[in-house]
């Protein structure tokens, strides 16, 4: 075959890029024999050149301005892989498409602000910007959703893709420690962002699930409208206590479409054991989704590292060395639909945990106030202590997060309320 | 938009041809902002027009001869649903083929047996054979491999692919009951194929498997070449004993690549029970690929049914309407290596049952025989028993197929040994 080669430039060289330019070489033969094009890169451009890597840069063109890879008349894709939702990304990202060249990147928190700008601008220019490597690394959960369910009215998109949440969450539970202890050792790893509230924070997970949201529902980029919780006042007694229960507490990504509107949220839930979600450990991802044809399919692998990144951000090269493509969110960008501010509150199950001044009268305060905002209780359970405060675990019947919250609200004002109550969410798949 | 409708086919209105023919119509409006093109179902056929159906065939072009569809010229995609290897499922397709027509089938028992054939014609012909409902229904698990895994050297392919095989060895252990009566309600549930060793003889799990295999490793199917064991002889008593020991029974199918070749086997193995494979329960189909970059990603959902697998073949048409395309195997035809049948005797545990006559001696006559063939035990277990004749488990250490084939052999042939003793590969995955 005679094709031209796919020229790339890759702009960013940390664990994704050097990843992609490794597997690029090392399956060189078998990627061609696929596409029967060769993919070349034309250039490579990184903060610092002498930076130790696992590649050398002296095999390829280095440049020092990244722009001057938007830019080059040769290059056919630029791979964007330094992060970040504004500048340089986000003009890189930009001067790309207006030179008419195919983007593949990384970037979920770029996406997740300028996702719609872009999308237009790409689709406008016809040509691809292609991102499966934002979404829970190696699964390919955003081609999954945008072309092979894309004969179903989907309804629900649920996920745990923040593999450090979920590795600080079962460490708590395998080393029986408190979360401030994992969260240094997985600092000390590298597990975790250096603003580590990207990760724990929820901020990592709710920029992904508004991707998953705009390709499963076809509307604009909404981050803004997820409710989001991290993962930081989860105790290992709400991890034990779970257990004892039949839960786990894992930090869910959860988008779901009703007749009234579509809801965002990120934040730890505790999920059936026995469910996947509830089986899922360490840095695992997993994707499901709900359609009214397929019905619930699940996608599960690693979340992050190099090796995982990089065959999704090839998958993506790829695409474009065959010619195949979609919109960038799975419809047209300017049909779109605004996805309006609107997070119903849908009844669900809550675990509640209280200390309590351990004195006669306490419960009955405690029960009159969630009586009073309709909240039922499903199991009540005094703990054993030792000391003059009760702690005090609750379990509600189905119940409006909103009744709960003044109830909650009121409750903590309360004198015989120690600390502020613990209220995490029940979600039974 | 003025682009042209895409014109579709139908042959074959079963399960799947009736949910597809209603998930078109009911996710028009959705499959069409997704496509900006409308598809068009210009003619449908089937064996019987006066079935009863969930459609109502007087709605579309009903035609008596299926090969008036594929000789069609309004007719861009011929949907095959009849399924079978042989005519008049081949026939059909190739003249649709042949005439410059794109095909989408769920026909796996065709594809194992003509499928290098007949994606070499629709290659020359330069038109798409997809069959993304051929294995695993609704997961898209054939894209996934050939596009999503793309960049990657795949090491492992590894499925639960038969929900009815998975159905009955799990009712057998939750309902305590022996294969032979759960067997008998799956088929009065409408769970069996009419040729039943299809599905428990594990052939339906050949032929995909032998799909997998090609999409995976690039070669020609080879379904021949797959050595398939079904689930008939699984007794209640093994999956007590596994159970017991940390398994559960999984039909299996395993095709992995290693330097001396590739294995394709169908067979009930012990796995894990705390392995995502373990836990996999009733109908639902799981499917795992270990790529070297992409790392181990898994696949869950339901396996058949009439959405699950419109959703797939629906997928296919939309790729079609998109002008996505990929080679059938994710290969050029032409260059899909020969699978040479070459089942590499890798070492691995086995299960092994007998049932032995309970005198002085015998266990020694068995391990004097398993100790010649250099097969050593890991585990050994003599049950309790109230009759005259003993059952022995034992569990081996890793050792070659081969040689405990030989053993098994020798020992069936001795006095001792009652029955044909059970035989379960150990995969710990």
């Amino acid at each position: 075959m005679s094709i031209k080669p796919l020229n790339i430039g890759i702009i960013g060289l940390g664990t994704v890029g050097t990843g992609l330019i490794e597997f690029l070489s090392k399956n060189e033969k078998i990627i061609f024999s696929r596409t029967e094009r060769a993919i070349d890169i034309l250039a490579i451009c990184a903060k610092s050149k002498n930076k130790k890597r696992k590649i050398n840069v002296n095999d390829f063109k280095w440049v020092e301005d990244p722009f001057d890879i938007a830019d080059d008349k040769e290059i056919d894709v630029v791979v964007e892989l330094i992060g970040g939702e504004e500048d340089p990304a986000k003009s890189i990202v930009e001067k790309s498409l207006l030179n008419k060249k195919h983007v593949v990147t990384a970037n979920k928190a770029l996406l997740s602000k300028h996702g719609h700008y872009l999308a237009l601008l790409a689709e406008e220019q016809q040509v691809s910007l292609n991102f499966e490597a934002a979404v829970a690394g190696g699964i390919p959960i955003i081609k999954a959703i945008k072309e092979s369910l894309s004969a179903n009215a989907i309804s629900k998109v649920y996920g745990v893709i923040n593999g450090t949440c979920n590795y600080i969450l079962t460490q708590m539970e395998k080393e029986e420690k408190e979360y401030i202890e994992v969260f240094k050792k997985a600092q000390q790893l590298g597990y975790v962002e250096k603003d580590p509230t990207l990760d724990v924070g929820g901020i990592d997970t709710a920029h992904k699930i508004s991707l998953l949201t705009a390709c499963a529902f076809g509307t604009r980029i909404n981050f803004e409208n997820v409710v989001t919780k991290g993962i930081q006042n989860v105790s290992l007694v709400d991890i034990k206590n779970a257990e004892s229960m039949g839960y786990k507490i894992k930090l869910m990504a959860l988008s779901s479409k009703s007749e009234d509107g579509i809801t965002q949220e990120v934040e730890p839930c505790l999920v059936p054991k026995d469910s996947i979600f509830g089986k899922l450990e360490g840095g695992t991802n997993l994707v499901m989704v709900e359609g009214d044809c397929s019905e619930k399919t699940y996608y599960v692998g690693p979340g992050a590292g190099s090796g995982p990144t990089a065959s999704a951000v090839a998958a993506d090269i790829i695409d474009i060395a065959q010619g195949r493509r979609s919109s960038v969110f799975g419809i047209n960008a300017n049909n779109l639909k605004l996805l309006v501010n609107k997070n119903k509150d849908l009844p669900s199950s809550f675990y509640l945990r209280f200390l309590l001044v351990d004195k006669p009268g306490t419960l009955s305060q405690l029960s009159a106030i969630l009586g009073k905002y309709q909240i039922s209780i499903n199991r009540m359970n005094q703990l054993y202590h030792s000391g003059k405060n009760a702690p005090v675990l609750i379990v509600t019947h189905p119940c409006s997060k909103n009744s709960l919250n003044s109830a909650i609200e009121e409750i903590s004002k309360l004198e015989i309320c120690i600390n502020e109550p613990v209220v995490l969410k029940i979600e039974e798949l």
